[in-house]
């Protein structure tokens, strides 16, 4: 989705050398490491652990403004090893789609940090509605406002909607931010309202 | 998704006795040994290993026709363990969204599949697109047909497309199954003919 695919990993003597992306974003991914994109990586979860501690050790990441983890779904061993690494952690943002049988796995996701005493950031809705490209018409695909009630239930922050768009998914296989491919669309600028909202908390 | 949410496992002399969900389909979940639901369950690779042996060799599963186990996306420590312990399993049939960056996942999975000596069965195509509920025309959501021709470069059976319904999700949150409270949609349909095609597959 950065546009990054056969990128290799290199290193110096201060460590691993992360892979460049868009806007100057520095990237450091598994997905790096393999000799085969297609050639699955079965590890179990100890080596997963020792991957993700060298990520975050080892890596020459410089001066970051923020450094971002995005995590498999759910409340496995990659999460807490990243919360048992990174004891000073702004905090979790945790991304749903708004259907009831999701708030459940936010409700596990939003328990789970609070047992690692990680702040949650807040909660974004993913996948919250379209608009039909042929008629205009909004159509509620997962239902809405699970997310913004599982936020007011759990008595954590709600950071935003984000509709669904063809662009994005078209915008993520060409590996080009959607926000700049499409910055004047709605969900470009409901993107723009979450990252609003994140700064907010973290700030 | 079954509505069997509350649910209790318990066991005899026999084992672990299964919960009976729609129509009569017997089922085993985390959940069922869970106190609180809002709780998640925090295991690492090795015990989470356990639990899954335990399911396939301690639950008093009866006469089955089919024993079909749910294993969330990737290739890590589930699908692994599953693997290792079924040896004589008819298969793998892995689910796909149609974009492109969805099929690099599939093909890693059909490649972790084969390094397991397992059939692969065949890939399904999911949320491929949705009919507008207002004026009735055809959305391409997620791309078209990316699982069709992954399936094809990987040799592998396409079993089918499923498209988007907010009615499955609906049903879903309700705990009935779609292809009983929407017979006659598409979807219903499309499914029917992914279900056969998995049967030609497996007989």
């Amino acid at each position: 989705m950065l546009g990054l695919e056969g990128q290799r990993l290199s290193g110096d003597d201060d460590g691993i050398i992360p892979v460049i992306g868009p806007n100057g974003v520095k990237v450091v991914s598994m997905e790096f490491l393999l000799k085969d994109p297609e050639h699955p990586i079965v590890w179990r979860g100890p080596i997963k652990m020792g991957a993700i501690r060298q990520f975050l050790t080892e890596v020459n990441w410089g001066d970051l403004d923020y450094l971002v983890i995005d995590l498999p779904p759910g409340t496995s061993d990659e999460p807490l090893s990243v919360a048992q690494t990174i004891k000073d952690a702004e905090g979790a943002i945790i991304v749903t789609t708004p259907q009831d049988v999701a708030i459940l796995d936010i409700t596990k996701s939003v328990n789970f940090a609070r047992m690692l005493n990680m702040k949650v950031i807040g909660i974004v809705e993913n996948m919250a509605g379209l608009e039909c490209p042929h008629c205009h018409k909004q159509i509620d695909l997962f239902r809405l406002h699970g997310g913004q009630e599982a936020a007011k239930h759990l008595d954590v922050p709600f950071l935003g909607s984000l509709p669904i768009d063809p662009k994005v998914v078209i915008a993520g296989d060409e590996g080009t931010p959607f926000v700049e491919s499409a910055p004047t669309s709605e969900v470009a600028r409901a993107f723009r309202i979450v990252v609003e909202n994140i700064l907010k908390q973290v700030s």
